[in-house]
C-alpha cells in the first residue's frame, strides 16, 4: 500500500528495492537462514530495513538498531513411570516437580539474576552506550503499574539496560494437573519450557553448554530422550534436555548508512527525531541477513505497543495500520545521501 | 452381597452391625466429620472396620492398622498481570515460575527430605514398631522396577518406614503452556498444588503454619486472594496460599479388640496370618470416627494393588471383587472372643 501511495503521488524511490516477506516468522523462521544463503546473490544490497517489531512503549516513532536473538530449551524430569498414589508412595517415589524446582531455582537468584557463572560474559555498557540507553524516554513507574508489578528483576537498573543482557525465561511449566483437575498423585514427569534471549555478545552454543554443565553438576544425567526402562534402573536421576537455536542477535551502529537514512526519513515524516533503541528485547530473524550479506540492518516498527504480542488477544490498532503505511512510504521516499 | 452369602448359608453374626457408606470419600469426605458428630448416639459401637484402601503390594490378605491423614495447599505466585513478551521484558518483568521454583525447592532437599525444621517433629520409631515394619514382606527392588525409578526419596530406609512420616508432595504444577502450546512469554502466574499426608504425630495446623512461616521467611507476603491492582504496587512479592485440612491420621494398636478380631477372621479364611501394616500411606476418613466415638478402627482392603488409584485407568479386578465378598463374609462370620 505504501508503494501504491508513492505511485499515486508520482514519487519514485532513490534506490532499488528488494522485498522479503517471511511467513514463518512466528515459527522462529526455520527456513530463512538457509534461504538467505541460497539466494545471497539476489539479496545483495546496501542495507536492510525491517518493518517489524514493537515501537517504544510510548507509541512514538521508533528505530531499533538491534534485536536479541533466541534459543529455546525444553527440560523434563522423571518420577515413577506412571502417576502413583501420593499417600502410598509419598516420601518414597521421587517427585519430578520437586526435582524440576531444584534445577530451575539453582539457575537464578530470587531477584532474577542468572547465577550460572559466565552467562553474562563479555557484556560491557560503555559510557556512549549508556548515554543511548538513558536517552530513551521511559516512565518505568508507569510501565510497572500498567503491567502490575512493583519489583522488577535485578539484572540491571533500568529496562533499557536489562535488555542489553541475555535473559533466561521460564515460558511454561507443567506437571500433572492443578485446580479442579488436581489428583492426589506423585506425577510421572515435569516439563519446563525455557527461552533464552541472546544479545550480540552471547554465543548460544556456549550458553546452552553452561546450562547443560550446570544441570550435570547438580547430579543429574542429561539425556535427549525419555529414559528407557533399562535406563530408569541405572541409579541415575535423569533430565531430558532438548534445545534449538533459532538465530543470534544483531546490533547496528547508530551512525551507519542505514541508521542515518532511517533517522532522516522519520524526522521528515514526523518533524522530530525518532526514539532510538540500541536493541529491542524481542527477536527478529535478521542476523542471517546481517551475517550472510554483511549489511547494516535496523527495524522501523509500525504496530501499537499494547498489541499483546504472543499472548491471547494479540491485535493491531487500525490507526497503527494506517500510520504504518505513512511510515513505510516516508522511508521509501527518502533520498540516500 | 456378603450378607446375602451369610443368609444363604444360615450363618448369623455374633454382633450387631452398623453400616456406613460414604459416597463422598473421593471428594475428601467434606460432610463426614459433622455427620459422625451429629449421629454419635446411633453410631456408638465397639470397633470400626473399613473395607477400603489398598492391600499390600503383593496382593496378599492385609490388615491396615492406620492411615495417614491429608491436608491440601494451593500456592500461587504472580508476575505481570497479563503475560508479557519474553523478549521485550525478559530480565525485567518478574517470572512467577522462577519464584515458585525457589519456594518449592527451599522446602525439600533434592533427595526428598523436608528441610523445614519441625516438619517431622515427634515421630519416633520404637524397636517394637520397627519390628512391625520389618515384618512386611516388601521386595523394594522389584517394586521400584515396576514403578520405574531406582533412587527412592531418602526420608527413611524403607517404604514402610517412609510412610510413618508426613509427606509433602507436589501433585500438580502449572504456569502458562508447554509443548506445542508454548509461547515466548513471561507467564502471569504459577500454581502449585500440594498435598501433605499426615501421621498420627502430625498436627496439620502446626505443619501448615510451618510452611506459611517458611514462605514468609523467604521474603514473600502471603495473602489468601489474588493481589489487587493496589496490592501489586506495594513493593511486595506475593504468594497466594489457600489450604484445607481434610482429616488427621489414625493408628490403632496391633493387639486391640479390633486388631485381634480381624486378624483371627482373616486367618480363618486364608489359613495363615494376614500381612499387617502399622499404617497405610494413603488416607481414609476414619479419624472422625476414632476421635468422636473413641473406638479402635482398622482397614480390611479388598481391591487389587495395581488399580491405578486416583490416576487414569483406575480399575478393579473382577477376581478381587469376588474375593472381597468372601473376605467381608469371613469377617462378619467371625466370633467375638
Amino acid at each position: 500500500m505504501a508503494l501504491d501511495v508513492l505511485e499515486n503521488l508520482g514519487i519514485t524511490t532513490d534506490f532499488n528495492l528488494k522485498v522479503v516477506i517471511d511467513t514463518e516468522e512466528e515459527l522462529s523462521s526455520p527456513h530463512l537462514p538457509q534461504a538467505v544463503i541460497d539466494n545471497r546473490e539476489e539479496l545483495a544490497s546496501d542495507m536492510l530495513l525491517i518493518f517489524d517489531g514493537p515501537p517504544h512503549r510510548s507509541g512514538g516513532p521508533t528505530l531499533s538498531f538491534g534485536a536479541r536473538g533466541i534459543a529455546e530449551i525444553t527440560l523434563k524430569t522423571f518420577g515413577p513411570k506412571v502417576a502413583q498414589h501420593s499417600g502410598h508412595y509419598g516420601n518414597y517415589a521421587p517427585n519430578p516437580a520437586f526435582h524440576m524446582s531444584h534445577i530451575l531455582a539453582s539457575m537464578k537468584s530470587p531477584d532474577g539474576r542468572v547465577t550460572i557463572p559466565g552467562f553474562y560474559k563479555g557484556i560491557e555498557i560503555s559510557p556512549k552506550a549508556q548515554a543511548i540507553l538513558d536517552a530513551v524516554p521511559n516512565n518505568e513507574a508507569e510501565m510497572r503499574k500498567q503491567m502490575g508489578f512493583s519489583i522488577p528483576d535485578a539484572v540491571a537498573d533500568s529496562l533499557e539496560a536489562s535488555i542489553q543482557y541475555p535473559s533466561l525465561n521460564i515460558r511454561g511449566l507443567s506437571s500433572a494437573w492443578v485446580g479442579t483437575q488436581s489428583r492426589t498423585i506423585i506425577p510421572p514427569d515435569a516439563t519446563a519450557e525455557i527461552d533464552i534471549r541472546l544479545v550480540k555478545e552471547s554465543d548460544p552454543v556456549y550458553l546452552i553448554g553452561l546450562i547443560n554443565d550446570h544441570i550435570e553438576a547438580l547430579g543429574y544425567a542429561i539425556i535427549d530422550h525419555e529414559p528407557t526402562d533399562a535406563e530408569r534402573m541405572e541409579q541415575k536421576r535423569y533430565v531430558q534436555m532438548n534445545y534449538s537455536i533459532s538465530y543470534p542477535a544483531f546490533r547496528t551502529d547508530f551512525d551507519s548508512l542505514a541508521g542515518n537514512f532511517a533517522k532522516s526519513a522519520l524526522a521528515h515524516l514526523n518533524g522530530s527525531a525518532p526514539i532510538m533503541l540500541r536493541t529491542m528485547g524481542g527477536s527478529i530473524p535478521i542476523s542471517p541477513f546481517v551475517d550472510t550479506l554483511d549489511i547494516p540492518a535496523l527495524s522501523v516498527p509500525t504496530v501499537n505497543p499494547d498489541n499483546n504480542q504472543h499472548s491471547p488477544n494479540e491485535n493491531i490498532r487500525v490507526g497503527n495500520f494506517i500510520d504504518g503505511i505513512a511510515t513505510i512510504a516516508a522511508v521509501l521516499a527518502e533520498k540516500v545521501d
